[in-house]
């Protein structure tokens, strides 16, 4: 499989790349795959070459073969689906795909748009209303995520699956400011996380390029 | 399988209640299910009843056998799998992720912040600035999703698929006020959807809940 991957990036950005979700993936299965880089700091991805791959331009996109992807989500859950791995074929699938779509769909836009209105957009008007708003969202979501990281060492169960790759790349955007800081059993799982040796290996190269 | 769904919500989110998402792909699929309502306008998904079942407190969630799930977008791949229907089990399939975590992540996000900060937060400090900037968003998505539908019937392909039912749902909060009338393709794209007699009859009872 062929990962496009943000080199260059801006240096807010480093770290944050969702190129992360699926090449993180791809180390914890222990599956072969390669990267084609994209120079995110000169626009490329907005070219027409990488249009043809992936139409909105965005980083990563992905191809196996005669597939050609995109959605970093659909990325992580086709590499598991395929190798059957990361929760995949067993019993702890349908939790890993609730986890996985939470941590798309309610914990990281809250995450995102306080990024992107403190950061890129904090001169606009309201922006600090917006970062508050946001900020009271992602509070009330890891006191949920607290909770039930009290019940189980991972999101879906007992096991790292996918819903945990999903999930820890979305904290990310907490991790910078210490958000995650009142919540205990939240701060733990995200840092056990951050410690696992595919995490680093691909962390370290994110949005810079190969070392 | 049993699906938790809103009846009596709040009018203006009447329509747009996500349990729409595993009911109408039930529907297209043809499975049996049984629907237990939620009385929304009650704030009963807030209760502990419901929150042992959902922890956000939010709707929908599933119960089939012994596996509780949430999610919309979960349950929905959850249920293609499970039947081998609406694209799961074809060559389509990584499309079908592709365009289905597409609609969550990439589409709805900023239809969704754009009808929080239209109608529920529209007298806070910023809020016409929010709802610019996540319009200017929206139109740069429906610019794309124009190009794609003049390529092909449906998103993952010539069959419609469980990126149908997330894709359209995620567009019923642009539907409402005509915000894809520049884009004739994507417009006939969801009309067309919008038609489909598992649409109708579900959407019928959205937020409101049994005739």
């Amino acid at each position: 499989m062929k990962i496009y991957a943000a080199k260059n990036a801006p240096a807010p950005v480093r770290g944050l790349v969702r190129d992360l979700r699926p090449l993180w993936a791809l180390e914890e299965i222990g599956a072969a795959y390669e990267i084609e880089w994209i120079d995110a700091g000169a626009g490329e991805q907005r070219g027409d070459h990488y249009k043809a791959i992936h139409p909105f331009g965005k980083i990563p996109a992905a191809i196996d073969g005669d597939v050609t992807m995109f959605e970093s989500g659909a990325i992580c859950i086709y590499a598991a689906e395929k190798y059957q791995a990361l929760g995949a074929g067993t019993a702890l699938w349908p939790l890993v795909l609730t986890w996985s779509f939470c941590a798309l769909d309610q914990i990281y836009p809250s995450l995102f748009e306080r990024f992107v209105w403190g950061h890129f957009r904090k001169d606009q008007e309201g922006s600090a209303n917006i970062v508050a708003a946001m900020t009271e969202r992602a509070n009330a979501n890891f006191a949920v995520l607290e909770s039930e990281l009290g019940k189980r060492e991972f999101m879906a169960g007992p096991e790292f699956t996918a819903a945990d790759v999903l999930m820890g790349s979305a904290l990310l955007n907490a991790r910078t400011d210490d958000l995650m800081a009142p919540y205990p059993a939240l701060s733990a799982y995200a840092a056990g996380l951050y410690e696992r040796p595919a995490f680093k290996k691909v962390h370290a190269m994110n949005g810079v390029g190969p070392a």
